[in-house]
């Protein structure tokens, strides 16, 4: 803040000169007290300067309505929902999202400090305050391999920039208790400048939780249990409620909160696609669905805001006070948070069902030629279990990251082939940066795939191409048609691309408006009907997951078929001895 | 923390080395959950490194006991207790404080930065961890002549300092309203650093809080009345609730801590005597009547220890958890907050009964020769009053920081003399700093003195001289008494020297032990009793604050009689117009 700003907000909070904008007869969401007041709210130059009563250039009088602070999104990857920052914005304005905390983590993993330095600069001047938190595991593990290394020195540069608020999720559990010298001066950078840090405590023990602490991490977004998150709550963590397009954790965790401890939750997506946030929202979904579960209305929003903002020590967010900033949302309804109009430091920038901020024009795109890879022949994919007749097939579980890792019998083969009766097909990770020309092939059990191959470059964390098929031929197929479309999603079936989906920023994002990639997704969920025998599961996020081996239990990546259970390596055939 | 340190504590939080200590089979006071945990906690190298099954060098049997964190005292002017900071650690320690937000404001008005600096260097290795708010108002006001002036570049500096958490209570409102750019300077450069301001709401106005919020001031801890702290609560402030040894705010705001808004909520000393400190505790004190009151246990410790932490950005004090540090308070009975032992970063420093940290020997006391006046002679303090039969009186309020302005009517007489049937007596501001002259006389009724008079360079915020008198005589040698001792607290009568307590360190606090202190306060009260006819409050500390003009509604300074009601000095004798 500048001494020329605060001077005109003094002035304006002592009636000396006019507010731009006084909000009139509303009940204010208290989230301090936990209650409603009935007072006018003063604003000048995007800052709310008072409570009581204020004379505006322009005064809206709000009768019967609420304001509630916009809302906060504690831990979104922006990559996930295949848009840029811009169409982020723009579709979370509407849902009362005005601030985020983004971990540039995807892009991180594909371009590394070049791709956090376009997340940052893209996100200027939009009506979303974008924050950032450093990706900490660039690569995430040492179980793949990755676009970028990003280690303590190059990132600590990084902090040099307002928005950045700490440490991204930490979910090298092993780098941490190793003591791994890289991983540590990451975690004191942030410590030491009283930082936040982000953990990613999946699965993580009450021991490994007590590990994580003691290094210095604050948050943990990956409860699924209410157990878990009662083991971090007691151990100092803020506990990151999610509900993204694939996990979905409120449910199991709602019933947690109490009066008590409410201020250490907050509610974030992590993943989520764009489509779900234009249909059903965001945080405000979450706010909405902690009342119908019988929160407070005024709780479910504090979880929504000033628990966030106190998280991550955002001091002018949040709350709907004087020295805030005039990000608000005016409600027709508190109970159902009925969005009548969203305010972005005292500017409207939604109202009447319509966007009220020029989003300018569409910039070109960086990134494009992000998919490194020798194009691929037949045979690239062939699993040979000569010597065995078992199986470790990946099993996925729909809506949640977590696989498992089970064990088949099979009849004598040479090779595997897809056995569609059993529902098991092929999975293959090609790797997209280095042209190292790794490949792992493996056996997925659970997407009732029926015809065809479904191929992406989205695979989290090293976004390399992941692929499922009936056939090889489609597999190879689909595979090329991502290098040669710089990344994407893309179907293909008896020999020809059904649908590709171009994500050309990075092989991750898509340049386009967010309502054309809502009609892209439409047009490739269409044809995914096609090719899967019953789509009540997102089949491309599930896909994107299968790559992540810091989250139980069997993964795959370029290096391998890994197991968390075992924490290695494994072969698909087996002898039954293992796991 | 240290790269060294970290591997240190990540080794011993995974198991793979031994704690130093484990403190078994005790219920944990979880603060984040509001509840009690049945756990053992590991401790090494000062911090706590998991709660759970550990190993430890030395193992400790809680049963039956409890462990809270330590408490911390969100806001104390060291120099009030009239010792050191090595002393003031001495006695907190016994009572479980080993943390405290420390304001050094009454020797930075005396002594400036140098003052600041000796209370920072005076405050490491002590057993209690000492952090420091900048003094923002130095001089406190204009209505005074301080010993020093503080611009915003001179305090700007002592941010380099670690101990050093954020701007000190802004006390002049009128420098904020008015936009005075220094002043907007200090509130900037600890704003745009994401730093805590500390307020000062005496009687501020709800509309005067807008303007003190919108200046990005975070706390007070002036509320007196329910209704103060509740509009202070939702426009954003913490409020940090005052049990001092004048001002008690305790009573009058607990009734208003709800479950919704605790949180924000937390407990202060801001002015105590150390022998206060020492028979009656400072915030274990106040845990102890929150919990009497009727709160819950944990929620008492919980606004003595996270929410302070959290209110000032401590994120290793304040709960038992991993990462914290192990300040510790074992306690023998929750409700009661009967504490066993103490420990300061995993070391045992009071129990059974004694102190355990060794205090190294007395080092010299610097600011010896802070009284700087001309000798006074008999004449100094007359009150003319020809021409008028009205005068303007200060009333004390017992145990309060307020004054009432009263108007009576007298007697004709060209000179005021104290009526002691009337208890009306002289009371007199002496300037000490620069050898002004500068001479205030005024009368006080409330004070039942009746006899001599009563001396001290303890006046806030100045701290110039302050005296009341029966008799001018009297008055004159206490005074001279002063600048002969380097300033302290003087009672004169009948032409002799019959007390004399020496503050030789800026003329605010004695280098002596607290004991010794606390004896010689004990000969000061014996005293007093010859002098007062009634001492049913603390007649001392009651004058120190009758100098201060922030604060309702008639003070005295060297400048004049200043009325909070007129905001302006005023005559002692007047014409029945005003106020």
């Amino acid at each position: 803040m500048t001494l020329e700003l605060m001077k005109s907000l003094i002035k304006a909070a002592k009636g000396e000169t006019r507010c731009d904008l006084v909000l009139k007869n509303a009940h204010v969401v208290d989230v301090f007290s936990g209650k409603l007041l009935k007072t006018d709210v003063g604003i000048r130059k995007g800052y709310i300067v008072g409570l009581g009563d204020y004379k505006g250039n322009h005064e809206l009088d709000l009768t019967g309505k609420f304001i509630s602070p916009s809302l906060i999104d504690a831990h979104v990857h922006i990559e996930s929902t295949l848009s840029t920052c811009k169409e982020f914005s723009r579709v979370s304005c509407p849902h009362g999202v005005t601030t985020v905390i983004a971990d540039p983590h995807e892009i991180a993993n594909v371009m590394g400090i070049e791709g956090i330095q376009y997340m940052i600069d893209s996100s200027r001047n939009l009506p979303v305050d974008f924050h950032f938190m450093l990706s900490s595991c660039v690569p995430a593990t040492n179980k793949e391999t990755s676009g970028a290394r990003i280690d303590a020195s190059a990132l600590n540069a990084l902090y040099i920039h307002h928005c950045v608020l700490g440490l991204a999720e930490v979910m090298d559990i092993d780098a941490v208790k190793d003591c791994d010298e890289d991983m540590l001066k990451k975690l004191l950078n942030a410590r030491n400048r009283g930082l936040t840090i982000d953990g990613h405590g999946a699965g993580l023990t009450p021991e490994e939780i007590n590990i994580y602490r003691t290094a210095g991490i604050t948050t943990d977004h990956e409860c699924v249990k209410k157990e878990e998150a009662q083991d971090r709550l007691s151990k100092g963590m803020y506990v990151l409620i999610r509900e993204g397009t694939v996990a979905k954790d409120f449910d199991a965790l709602i019933g947690l909160v109490t009066k008590d401890n409410l201020r250490r939750f907050a509610f974030c997506t992590d993943d989520i696609h764009i489509s779900d946030i234009l249909e059903k929202g965001s945080i405000d979904h979450m706010v909405r669905k902690a009342v119908e579960y019988g929160l407070d209305p005024v709780d479910a929003i504090r979880m929504g805001s000033l628990n966030s903002a106190e998280c991550y020590h955002l001091k002018e967010v949040g709350a709907v006070a004087p020295g805030y900033k005039a990000d608000l949302v005016i409600l027709d309804d508190l109970r159902t948070f009925a969005i009548n109009s969203v305010l972005k430091q005292g500017k409207t920038v939604y109202s009447e069902n319509a966007l009220k901020f020029d989003f300018n024009g569409y910039t070109d795109p960086p990134f494009r030629n992000s998919v490194r890879m020798r194009h691929l022949e037949h045979g690239s994919f062939t699993i040979d279990l000569r010597g065995t007749d078992w199986i470790n097939v990946i099993r996925i579980l729909k809506n949640s990251l977590v696989t498992e890792h089970v064990s088949l019998h099979i009849a004598q083969q040479n090779e595997f082939s897809a056995d569609l009766n059993e529902d098991l097909v092929k999975i293959a990770v090609v790797e997209r940066h280095r042209e190292t020309g790794g490949i792992t092939t493996a056996i997925v059990n659970g997407f009732r795939l029926k015809r065809g191959a479904v191929a992406t470059t989205i695979s989290h964390d090293s976004h390399n191409i992941v692929v499922i098929g009936t056939n090889d031929y489609d597999m190879v197929n689909a595979c090329n048609k991502l290098q040669q479309i710089g990344g994407g999603i893309v179907i293909a079936a008896e020999g020809k691309i059904l649908y590709e989906l171009p994500l050309e920023i990075a092989g991750l994002m898509s340049n386009a408006p967010a309502e054309e990639i809502v009609k892209r997704l439409g047009n490739l969920h269409e044809i995914a009907r096609t090719v899967f025998t019953d789509l009540d599961f997102n089949p491309f996020l599930t896909l994107s997951f299968l790559t992540l081996p810091v989250i139980p239990e069997l993964k795959i990546t370029d290096k391998g078929l890994y197991s968390t259970l075992v924490n290695d390596f494994i072969n698909v055939g087996h002898d039954n001895r293992i796991p």
